[in-house]
């Protein structure tokens, strides 16, 4: 299924009838699109009206719903709204003040002269700037603008609205402080360079949508030289939620995840990644490959081990991961019965989970299905808590676990909006940082 | 008087019988405190309980009002709480989701696969990133740490209650997103270089608390090499607040200030700004001086004039306005009768207002009247509006005038809380630069 990027909201009119609605949605589908939220506006004797929202892939496909419904007998469609732009509109985020300012009391208190005897307590005492400020509750989301989502380099301001998303969820999942700052350069030493300039504004750093190679070497320099947690959410957020849907994949499929032999296909910024993850959670056999010479060195300078081609990896490993971006690699005839496959490209995976579950497979996902908003909020939450300079390999595996460990049985992991298992990440991410 | 920064609140009980909050009232001034908002809460038939703000000079002089109050008979003290570093806890500031995700469908519009077409609108229209993102209501907020209020290099982390108090003051006065930069740097190359690599995410720059020289070359820089609006407060929004008050005192005491011979003393960065502003305002005799010949030079580089000696500017001027930072540096027998005299260091003015008028003088006033959180919200807000690429000085002008009319007779200034004067400032501001 391609990425169904257009969303549109319809405003129907239908008789009050049993199977009306129902002819809609069949029309919808007729055309091949996807139907998310539905509203129910007004609820009348004669005429029931609704909120559909519907998702396709293109403009061609939405014209075709459109005309679907309009065909529809005694159906009327009032409007077709686009709520994903009216959602951005004036931008998604706004730096508010938690305190009132009612009275010249209160402009005394939090501006000048009381807030005289704040900067010099905490002149004194550097560390009180963790409590006197918003410092250690607030963190950079820093783009280049070089991988934005599947698009691309698309520069840092056609980012914003991923960073600005980011730091939704990071205050609504976290309770996170999360600061955009868009770079005009992609250049590793002015990158460092400027993150080093700014970083005392900020609890830690979360780097998004940074393009492979340069991404390994900023989070690699900054990570050694800043001495606040570091986390380049693409190659580790991603690596924490896979990590995750392996160990759920497993415990569905009754497979011990250490024992098994486990293959990536793609080690890009989350190939890569997540071998280092699986090794770090304790699979013994990780094995990567990719048709680049550099990322196969760079896997072996990690520990990872390499093998000479896909059929190999397909015919070796009982866990396959794919990251590669390229649709229909792994061929149906490649899949050994009983392998777990999670295809991760988007839009379009490397094999279809209907195809890999036809083809033997005894678990199958896509990318749809890993949602990396599971993983930044509770590990950067996690670790502001603990106040600890670094994000570990510990820390991430705990949060791997957690995730895991709170996931339904029978789903690959939890829903994102589901609060607590942000607040389970956290915890265990505290609690390992403080191991 | 001096700075009273330390401010605590006292909870109070007293009988509830006239004249005696009067004599905690009393008790309190003798010992020199200062006494603020005063809340009751409790009203009883026997006993009344207030909170009672305190503003005090030392902790001596705190100690001198408990004991003084505690003397008294009948009256409690119940608990002396700190209510400033209380508005502190946590930071007074956090980024905040402007759209609340309470549904996967949300989760779809302000996130994948939504965000998407957003971004690609905004890469094929970079102007749309203004009405689709929070850039265009964004400013940050920078400074390097090197004159933070009256306290001087006490370094960008103890300066972020400064900076938050502003970030607050956005918010509430103009609606604006205020997001604290802090530079740990004040080589003007490298805050030029650093500011420049993060500009695309803001839509206009405050300098702040910025030390004198380095602030001029670094506002200039990046005034040019910008195409947002940039401004250093402690340089512009002192001046534009001190030029509305020698507006209002012009207008008390009948003088037209385009005609009065006015002469500033001491040329750092708000003396050389507010030079600048008298004669862009249109004063024809502006004469400045200062015991550096650069600042000397530096006024002169911008077509004004200067005079031998502290002596003959008093004795040529009709207003006088100082910012030496020199307690008591003007003596009486220096003040010409009738003369306009701002003497606005703090916490120490050059000469108090009593002792100008007591002089002769025919309007005094010193730093604490001159607040400039009258500024720098409309004058973003309204160049925000307009969405110029540069504050002029016939934008901060319109916002003077804006607030001398906005002053009622016998102040010298608007109360900053009143949230009209932000909206008269921003509309003359928007109105100036669309002109």
């Amino acid at each position: 299924m391609a990425l169904q990027d257009i969303i549109r909201t319809l405003i129907v009119e239908t008789p009050s009838k049993p199977g009306n609605f129902a002819k809609v949605a069949t029309a919808i589908g007729a055309a091949g699109g996807g139907i998310g939220d539905i509203t129910t506006i007004k609820n009348g004797t004669l005429s029931t009206i609704r909120d559909i929202s519907v998702n396709c892939e293109s403009f061609e496909q939405l014209e075709q719903v459109i005309e679907n419904v309009r065909a529809l007998e005694n159906v009327k469609i009032h409007a077709i709204t686009d709520d994903v732009l009216k959602a951005h509109e004036g931008g998604k985020i706004q730096m508010k003040s938690r305190i009132d300012v009612r009275s010249l009391g209160d402009l005394q208190r939090i501006y000048t002269p009381g807030v005289a005897s704040v900067c010099l307590d905490i002149q004194a005492n550097p560390q009180k700037a963790r409590y006197f400020t918003s410092i250690g509750n607030t963190v950079a989301i820093v783009t280049d603008g070089t991988a934005i989502l599947g698009l691309g380099n698309i520069g840092p301001v056609a980012g914003m609205p991923v960073m600005e998303g980011k730091s939704v969820l990071f205050d609504q999942f976290a309770g996170i402080s999360g600061v955009p700052i868009l770079l005009d350069t992609s250049d590793p030493d002015a990158v460092v360079e400027t993150v080093k300039h700014i970083h005392q504004g900020f609890g830690g750093i979360l780097l998004e949508d940074i393009g492979s190679p340069h991404c390994f070497e900023i989070e690699e320099r900054l990570k050694k030289e800043l001495n606040i947690p570091v986390m380049h959410d693409d190659q580790h957020g991603t690596a924490v939620v896979t990590l995750a849907s392996v160990l759920s994949a497993c415990r569905s499929t009754g497979v011990d995840p250490k024992k098994a032999v486990i293959g990536q296909i793609g080690l890009g910024a989350a190939g890569l990644a997540i071998c280092r993850m699986l090794m770090a959670y304790g699979v013994e056999e990780v094995y990567g490959i990719d048709r680049q010479v550099e990322a196969l060195e760079r896997l072996k300078g990690y520990g990872g081990q390499t093998l000479e081609s896909l059929e190999k990896l397909m015919a070796t490993c009982d866990i396959v991961v794919a990251t590669t971006g390229v649709a229909g690699l792994i061929k149906p005839e490649m899949v050994r019965p009983g392998q777990i496959i999670l295809a991760l490209s988007n839009p379009n995976p490397e094999i279809t989970p209907e195809d890999a579950l036809a083809a033997g497979a005894a678990f199958a996902a896509d990318g749809r299905s890993v949602n990396n908003a599971l993983g930044f909020p509770g590990i950067f939450r996690g670790a502001l808590n603990a106040g600890v300079s670094d994000i570990s390999y510990p820390m991430l595996v705990a949060a791997a676990r957690a995730i895991a460990n709170h996931t339904k049985p029978g789903d690959l992991i939890p829903n994102p909006l589901d609060p607590t298992v942000h607040q389970v990440v956290a915890r265990a991410v505290e609690q390992a940082a403080q191991e």
